[in-house]
């Protein structure tokens, strides 16, 4: 029951920050193309920032689906990291509306650092409450993809300032990588269900 | 459990969806009634977005409600989709307040041919999830309807730009054809519980 | 399954619906107690549309809840009661900003009226899907209450342009007379579910 | 069933005011650091409303976890407790972007009070409905944080406008007071299941 409601909660948050994104993509006043193609960065932030909100859903859905219970703990990292992600669709719509200029592309990359860290936060907290030899302890291994992109982005945030077209090709690398879905925790639940199922 | 979660999220993006289109009809700043009428192009584009959405909003239920479980090609399939619904929004509100120009107007078929095209996609994979011969494969059949529109779609956008009438009409029959529930789905779902009923 | 997608889709639309309106009421630029009081028309139409979505809510739940399934007429039968409530926004924006203008405060008894009739068609739906003998059934009863909502509005639409505060007295009127919770569908219930404990 | 739609709904309003109070900080249209700074009454602000609204989800959460089935009374001291937060984003954008003025900070402070005291009485219906045995009101005992709390904003709402630091200290004091998940309910619960356990 406490688990469905926090998935639940969790799900509207998340519905809402990637959906009210698209409020910041103001319809132009005039009706010509040109009023239009000037959308252009304003459009590519935000689909952008859909992947990335789509993979912490698809992420958070597939961690929390191997959760059988939820602290106290486990509450409070869960809204730590929807209220880093409620502050991706401010800093996308400074990055669109001023054409990836160094200041606003830098702070997108902290918007996309402070949920990447929130999550390994959950994580750990998932993973006490479960013990070390639980399902997701052993689906999770070493997490490598989860610190390459912390590693990632302190990189893309400095590395802003000097050319924004690095900051974004490390955003979107990232984005890339995390877009193949975590096959490691569906294998290991699959294995288990399978062990289960075999089982006399 | 993971199918349950799916559409509690695609409900959620859904009805913001379907609601945030509602902010675009901003409440005039006199109160007299020709500013009321003014209104009358955003209201019949809210009007029709508002039936699309529904419509899409419909069918997916009855699409998921055939599945038994979802994959992660049917995770990413489905947020492809409620990605090109987010567009609506937008594509409606230039639209109004254009007063359906001739760019707007076909930018909106645009904005209806994606997410058709994207409930293909999400078909296809949830089809790939059951097999040939499961419940859902014999419902679908041939989906004509699915098919016309996209055809229907792919000539109103070009026509956009010969007179915005010609496209409106489109858009608007369209819709009315499926306002007619998925029925095909609904009889063979029917069909097979009746059949199950009986079995000894 | 059918029936809790529904109402879940149904809560969703319901929440953003009464929580946007809020957006409407948009912080003064200035900091004194004028600017702050210079409100007021807009906060009282907000406090005033709460009610009644609360109201419609609340009945829907109860409605939904005498449902044992959902046909495709209920389905858009819903969605047309979710559309009309979605214009509520619309008219209390309007009605607030215009000081409770006569114009604006007709509309807003039209926006009242819409939802009022759809509720009607939706219980129509309902009942069609269950039989005339169903606990529904014999729960509304006449529906007294519904049918003089109806007849208030349309008794308040013309009067706002006589005087609006004729108007807005029977607003406040029907929500007060609605504010009791729909104790019939409750009481038939609790009675049939007596009944069925009892029995051997 | 009914306590479930009563939660889902709960969870759609409050994931709603906790989002759109994001909105309130609008993107600078200027990409340098001195806009962004102007931003941190913004900020911070919104933080602490963030905070406020997590920790009332997570009491919410906790209360109602506890409830066997709700009544009348409860549907409606739940939607009182919901309009009373769905004033927060309107205070917490009022008083950030007017730098912690008197009155907005006074304000902000009514728009807490109003809450806290919706809460207790969203407890009293629910306690009323399990009785003066039940294991929730073994679990809440005398509330001496809820008491305390209403107290703190009685006094920081007068202290505002002597100084505004010293209402904004105490806001700051009660989140961190109630930060601390209400540890009395999860033991009492705990200790219930724990006896059933036992049960022969």
């Amino acid at each position: 029951m406490q688990k469905e409601r926090l998935t639940a909660f969790s799900d509207g948050v998340i519905a809402i920050i990637i959906t009210i994104m698209v409020l910041e993509m103001k319809a132009p006043h005039s009706a010509d193309l040109a009023a239009l193609v000037k959308l252009w960065p304003v459009f590519v932030s935000y689909v952008l920032s859909f992947v990335y909100i789509a993979i912490y859903w698809n992420n958070h859905h597939h961690l929390l689906a191997t959760a059988d219970h939820v602290t106290g703990g486990v509450l409070w990292a869960n809204m730590h990291l929807l209220f880093w992600m409620s502050l991706i669709p401010f800093a996308t719509a400074w990055m669109g509306e001023n054409q990836f200029a160094r200041l606003p592309t830098a702070l997108y990359g902290v918007t996309l650092l402070g949920p990447a860290v929130a999550y390994f936060i959950l994580q750990h907290y998932i993973l006490r409450a479960h013990g070390p030899h639980s399902v997701l302890a052993r689906a999770l291994g070493a997490d490598l993809k989860g610190k390459a992109s912390v590693v990632a982005y302190l990189c893309a945030i400095p590395l802003a300032f000097v050319h924004q077209a690095l900051a974004a090709v490390i955003y979107v690398g990232v984005a890339l990588i995390w877009l193949v879905p975590d096959r490691r925790i569906e294998r290991t639940l699959h294995d288990v269900e399978h062990k289960r199922g075999k089982a006399p």
